[in-house]
């Protein structure tokens, strides 16, 4: 399989690159507005994941390229960057959106859901998508950090949303790949405000309280 | 600790008053706008908790009365019926006011958040609670089910809004005087809308996947 991370090169982008790149032996493209940082940073994913004996192959490439030919398409861009990247790479995509973005805004009380008037990022998303790309909402309460990190474990769950349910099978089996992640199906994408709403309060949570940080949420 | 459960003849009053009723020695309170049956809800609760070693007293009161004197007023009730609760006890508390209800609606794609316009249920309570009264946002998260059966391992959390700390420390220690419960700290009651909207997505995901039902919600 051919997974497009489009801004790629941004946290949670590098976190799903290098779990994927270390666990599968899928093709991981890492895009960006700049072809060349994109490359810079898949050769740079590319010689960790070997260190820590992956198989999978990197190639970076500009954001439209990159989302070129790609089975999956992954939207690891901040929230207010959504729709105008999804406009950009409208042209060339065929495979399935992922978004992962939550609308958020800090005050002194902490950090709070600002979904975009559509009701929810991954809405946004789906309004925005070419006809006939189907769109899921996905790894939207990952942190980043522990993602990164290929030493920590997960024992997290994935919540997913989506209209289409072959796309949200396929999205749901990526995340499966990563060992610690449990994917769960929240419904469809009318479902997403609740699911992107979490992450604001994990990082209140983790702000909050002694001994947690990088926080995932886990349903029992 | 005197705790009163208005609307404690309700399914998430029943579930506190079975579990603190076996695992501390406050005296409980149900409340009911009917005194009768509070009268008998708290007798059957009674005997449910002596029949399990419990050691705590019960006692069963029209609302008003239940509220008047105790440390800790639970507000049981529907959030339709929240508001009024308040304004109806507002003469008789003098305790912490504890907000657990959310605001849900229910369409074919499953069930969504819908707080009132003051942006959550717990904010709401804080509106229209009396001067100097403060208010608490815990509970909302808890499977009722779950909780009433007494034999059911819990191992999930309780996230606590609250504006005032004192009240905070009280409610977030009446939580985990239930063994398996452990209370997070989530801010300022301006924090509520988030953990409210937990509870939706839990009753999404437990329909949604096989084996999981009476779902809580764990942050690790």
């Amino acid at each position: 399989m051919r997974i497009a991370l489009i801004g790629g090169t941004g946290d949670i982008g590098e976190g799903l690159a290098l779990r994927w790149g270390v666990e599968t032996d899928h093709t991981i493209v890492i895009g960006s507005r700049d072809a060349e940082r994109a490359a810079e940073r898949a050769e740079s994913y590319a010689e960790t994941v070997e260190s820590c004996g992956g198989r999978a192959e990197f190639e970076g490439l500009e954001n439209v390229a990159a989302a070129d030919g790609a089975d999956v398409v992954v939207l690891s861009v901040p929230p207010f960057h959504v729709a105008d990247t999804v406009d950009a790479i409208a042209g060339s995509v065929t495979g399935v959106l992922v978004s992962p973005a939550v609308g958020i805004s800090r005050d002194e009380s902490g950090f709070h859901y600002r979904p975009p008037p559509t009701g929810s990022v991954t809405e946004l998303v789906a309004e925005h998508a070419p006809e006939g790309v189907p769109v899921v909402g996905a790894f939207h309460n990952l942190a980043a950090g522990r993602l990164t990190d290929l030493d920590a474990d997960l024992g997290i769950d994935v919540l997913v949303v989506a209209d289409d349910e072959d796309a949200k099978a396929t999205v749901s089996s990526l995340a499966e790949d990563i060992p610690g992640i449990r994917a769960l199906d929240a419904g469809p994408i009318v479902n997403a405000a609740e699911v992107e709403s979490v992450t604001p309060l994990l990082i209140n949570v983790a702000q909050r309280n002694d001994g947690l940080h990088d926080l995932g949420v886990s349903f029992e």
